[in-house]
Parts: C-alpha cells; sequence; structure tokens
C-alpha cells in the first residue's frame, strides 16, 4: 500500500478540496460521484448510504480511481487508484461524518448536518491507494 | 443519444468548468483525468495526445463517464455516461484546441498556447451521451 508523503498529504489536507470517485457498474462501465473526505493515516474516508450505487459497485469490484485537485489551481492533480474497503457500521460513519463535514462547513453546521441526516443506514467507505499519479491537465491536452 | 436541454447546456456552457474523464484500462480498472472541454451541439469535444493512456483505453473499450461540476457550487454537478469517439486528426485537433482553450484563457493566451504545443500528434475525443444525472454531492452523504 502507498504511504503518501508529506507534500501529497499536504494536497489531501487542503480545506474544501472535493474527491471524485470513480468505481465499476456490475457491466464494468465507470461511474463517477463527487465526494466530501477525511485523509487518516494512509487511508482516505469517506461516507455514503449503505444502499447507493457506488456501495452495490464496490461489493461487486473494489477497484477505484480517486481524483483530488487543488481546489486554487484545479488544473493540479492527484490520482489515487486501489481497492476500497467498505466498513458497514451506521454509527461508527455518523461520527465519522461530523470529522469530515467539519473540514467543509466548520463545526456548527457539521453538527447541524448530522444530525438532519435521513436514518438511511450509512457505511464508510475506506480507500487504500496503491498508485498515485501527480498531474498537471495543462500539460497534457 | 441524449439531446442536452437548456439548463444542461447553461451548466455545460459555464466558463472555467473542468470535466473528469473516466475511461477504462485494458484490466477493467477505472482511470481518471481532467480536461478542458466544449460542447457542441449534443456532443463533448476535448482534445488530448494520440500516445496517452486514455486514448488507449478508449480503443479498447468506447465507454466513458465524465464529472462536470457547477464551478461556482461544486456540489452541483451532472454525470454523463456513454460512448467516446476518436477523431485521429491533427490538424482538426489542433484547431479544436484552440476553441476549447478560448474558453478558459481568452484568446491570445489561447493562441499562444496552441503555438506552443509539442509536435506530438493530437486526436479529438468526441463524447455522445447517453444517460445524464444531475445530482447534489451534500444528499449522497
Amino acid at each position: 500500500m502507498h504511504q503518501f508523503t508529506d507534500p501529497e498529504k499536504h494536497f489531501l489536507d487542503c480545506d474544501g478540496a472535493y474527491l471524485r470517485l470513480a468505481t465499476l457498474h456490475a457491466n464494468g462501465a465507470p461511474h463517477l460521484t463527487v465526494m466530501w473526505f477525511r485523509r487518516e493515516a494512509d487511508r482516505i474516508l469517506m461516507i455514503t448510504p449503505l444502499d447507493s450505487q457506488k456501495v452495490r459497485n464496490l461489493r461487486h469490484d473494489t477497484r477505484f480511481s480517486a481524483l483530488i485537485e487543488d481546489p486554487e489551481t484545479p488544473q493540479r492533480y492527484l490520482e489515487l487508484r486501489g481497492t476500497a474497503e467498505i466498513i458497514d457500521d451506521d454509527q461508527r460513519a455518523r461520527e465519522e461524518l461530523f470529522r469530515i463535514a467539519r473540514r467543509y462547513i466548520g463545526d456548527d453546521r457539521a453538527q447541524a448536518y448530522v444530525q438532519g441526516l435521513s436514518p438511511a443506514p450509512r457505511v464508510i467507505l475506506a480507500l487504500d491507494t496503491e498508485t498515485i499519479f501527480n498531474r498537471n491537465a495543462l500539460e497534457d491536452a
């Protein structure tokens, strides 16, 4: 498993950066969503409903690709590739969602956001990175 | 093929919006890149080197997924799914790149950018959308 370097950690810990997650439908076609996330050591954590397309996809094929862009310079980005673990624990997921949400909207709004969630069970998606690419979109045209 | 509605066209024509393109490696794993693009009628056009991973991927499997976000409200986004055509014509690709680049950096810089490109052949990627999803990341946590 890839261990993030200090510059990668700095990039991944930027406030406000979204993650774009690619997973695979059962027929092999790619599926994309935009996610909040948080880095914890060498894993990337996200929350999603248990009953969501990306969870169905990852149960079928654990491979993912994820993009994280520099919020101020979106042509600079990291692509992470690896496999995702689904942690099926609604209570842990809600606790983790608060830690993720506060990165984006601050403590007060994060608390209100988590309290306002529907009761549908949530899971944690934990991404383990095998390879990482540091790219610049303008050098790729 | 999907025909874009007026609100979708408005969204797709926002200045400064990047496109995140998911394609499939030969082993079926997803691959992601960040791209400049332009809508022309019901197709999305992008430029990339002929010798690039995404071209190899699309020759093997034409299926794509693409994300386009509202630059001012990145949690609002469109996901487009369909198939991509590779238009292998370097001269057309360079002409098209100018039309794409001016959306992002204006006429003068776009001209300089296209003139400064390496001689490596470029292709046009033309995305034909089959299905489109209008999502909000904050409703998916």
